[in-house]
């Protein structure tokens, strides 16, 4: 049988990603390539205690079909969170329950982009967003990541030139690089895209986990009605009950709502209940506190083992990633093969440049492996390097 | 702000379902607009013991991050459950899970339908069907329902004329009509289908729902390469925990998977072990002929009720719904605003109509409401009748 696939869908997968794949399941290698939070520092009893608390009380309505837009408590927590810790006077009305903030780059490429549509990105931009986007065929437009963020004269010729839909970032301990927009790129950022026509996707998947517990104001801030703003639970509470949220202005969200019961009906409504709960009996600043302080000891062994390699790299003030540079001449990919074989695996930079680049970058992730992997893994690098 | 929107997104959602979606939250009227199952049913002993021991045994594990194609042992019960029922041998490579089969129409869209690609769907045919592929901006041509299924003719003709990338359809107790396809019309179309290049797209929601316990042999197995066959545990366990699940030929799965990922990287894991402990546990088959046994008695109450104001109407052999014919002249979205004003709602046909058409028809939920409310809805319903 011959199947007659949509045009967007004719493109194979790599046989490097199926490489990635299989090496992310054998145990014997130590891995800095995928995108795990700590699964220690899952918080397991309190999750159990909510889950039980949610079947007591809530019973047979918490198994039943839902609304779409998601849990109005739920959302009450979420825009409480908002308009306490960053001062943004969101409201439930604005905000939409998604299965983990992946599915907001799937459901805003249906809701932006048209066959041909610009959108714009940051390079290097995170690779499950170009994935999402890529499906509704856009044409994808990149601006460097310097110091302090995009590059702000790219980012201004190309908010000129090019009639964007939006422009997507992730200005908080961006995935891959690790950097974090300073406060005045983002005021500059915002000043170039006032009155432009096109609209700022904010991911902020990461913005709970500085290391130094300091929010930093989001793109939201500085452009409040031009602004999607996109947030997840999978990094600071449990990345399995697929729970994160959209919060946009009433016309965006009228129809990501549509799209979203399209998709699928609405999310998980127990896993929805569960964080109610779990927020409402627990300490969510607590908690983000026990995870940074581990996250930032991690990163920093991460980076002085990469110092002692004499490899340059991001700093990262927060997040899961970093970014190292490798020296003039050394392939990311030949140092993932050479790395594979000696049991330990990090992500070439390539796959996260849309259009080319990366070939002497790799993205570290130091939120999932310990202190001793970390270490093993480290030397297991040293022995892949000296292999090349 | 003007927001640059896709041009799938130019469209406005009518005031018709504004006004249903509001009715659907109004505690005084009684509904058989919706499409829920019987909340009474949801085995909420067996979900929280399931719940505890996954919790319990699995820890972290179930509320980390976990593969796209979703968890193997449920993937294992599914199959399992194909070559016993069923006697088709399905094997968990080819089972994708979805955050319940809505979800699959959607991802299926995505695969298959490029701007003005030609599909075929049942007429009356599925409201959340016709929503999530006209996303994707298909060119929808129509089969009308008669006895036994599809037209056969009208079928024969679709498939020679146009080059559809599938034909979508509901073979047993279908949404919105009632229907069951005829054991000889399944092979019937089948036979149209082999060597055409048109996938069958066989959505059974309800196959597990007929009220005499005997399954009936799915396209799937008239024409095992060429259907791509979604179900769900929606309607047979609960709704709220959003699994379901797609079974297709290796190539679709691909795709679908590759899909899936970038739309929200899996479904809900303390959800999918939640399921696998559930099944582990206790006997589906029992918990569904309970449930069986009720929607009988349910259904064939609604009957008699239609019998007696005198209206022609499907007669189910399972499901959830059924559909009825209205007197010449009266309009199904008159009864609707009637029925409102007498605290009562049924939906108008005309929504599972793309090209337009049922005016004089009205679906008929049975699952959801008590018999207590089908009673007293019915009084109102005539009361409707009475006041047009």
């Amino acid at each position: 049988m011959q199947f007659s696939f949509s045009s967007r869908y004719r493109i194979t997968p790599t046989s490097f990603l199926d490489e990635l794949f299989r090496v992310s399941r054998d145990p014997s290698i130590i891995s800095f390539a995928g995108g795990l939070p700590d699964t220690d520092l899952i918080d397991l009893d309190g999750i159990r205690d909510a889950t039980a608390a949610v079947l007591e009380e809530e019973g047979r309505a918490a198994l039943q079909y839902t609304t779409t837009d998601g849990y109005l408590p739920l959302r009450e927590c979420i825009a409480r969170r908002y308009q306490e810790r960053l001062g943004i006077p969101a409201v439930p009305e604005e905000i939409q329950i998604v299965n983990g903030s992946q599915q907001c780059l799937d459901i805003m490429g249906k809701i932006f982009i048209s066959r041909g549509s610009h959108i714009g990105m940051e390079a290097p931009g995170y690779l499950g967003a170009i994935d999402a986007f890529s499906l509704y065929e856009p044409i994808i437009h990149t601006v460097p990541i310097i110091e302090g963020g995009p590059d702000p004269d790219r980012f201004e010729k190309l908010i000129h030139n090019h009639p964007l839909s939006f422009f997507y970032g992730i200005p908080n301990c961006q995935n891959p690089s690790g950097t974090t927009y300073s406060d005045e790129r983002r005021r500059h950022l915002a000043e170039i895209l006032t009155g432009s026509g096109c609209a700022f996707f904010e991911d902020d998947a990461f913005g709970e986990l500085f290391f130094d517990g300091k929010p930093r104001l989001p793109m939201k801030h500085y452009l409040l009605d031009q602004t999607i703003l996109s947030g997840s639970f999978s990094k600071i509470i449990a990345p399995g009950l697929r729970i994160g949220w959209i919060y946009a202005p009433v016309p965006v969200l009228e129809r990501f709502n549509h799209a979203k019961q399209a998709a699928d009906l609405h999310s998980n409504l127990l896993s929805q209940m569960i964080l109610v709960r779990y927020l409402q009996s627990n300490s969510l600043d607590l908690h983000i506190k026990r995870i940074t302080a581990v996250y930032k000891e991690k990163c920093r062994l991460i980076c002085d083992h990469l110092d002692a390699l004499g490899l340059t790299h991001t700093e990262p003030e927060g997040g899961m990633f970093l970014m190292a540079t490798l020296p003039e001449g050394t392939s990311s990919m030949q140092l993932f093969k050479e790395g594979v074989k000696a049991g330990v695996a990090i992500l070439p930079g390539i796959p996260f440049y849309p259009h080319g680049g990366g070939e002497d970058t790799i993205r570290i992730n130091f939120s999932s492996p310990s202190t001793e992997e970390i270490n093993l893994g480290m030397e297991r690098l040293k022995k892949a390097f000296r292999a090349l």
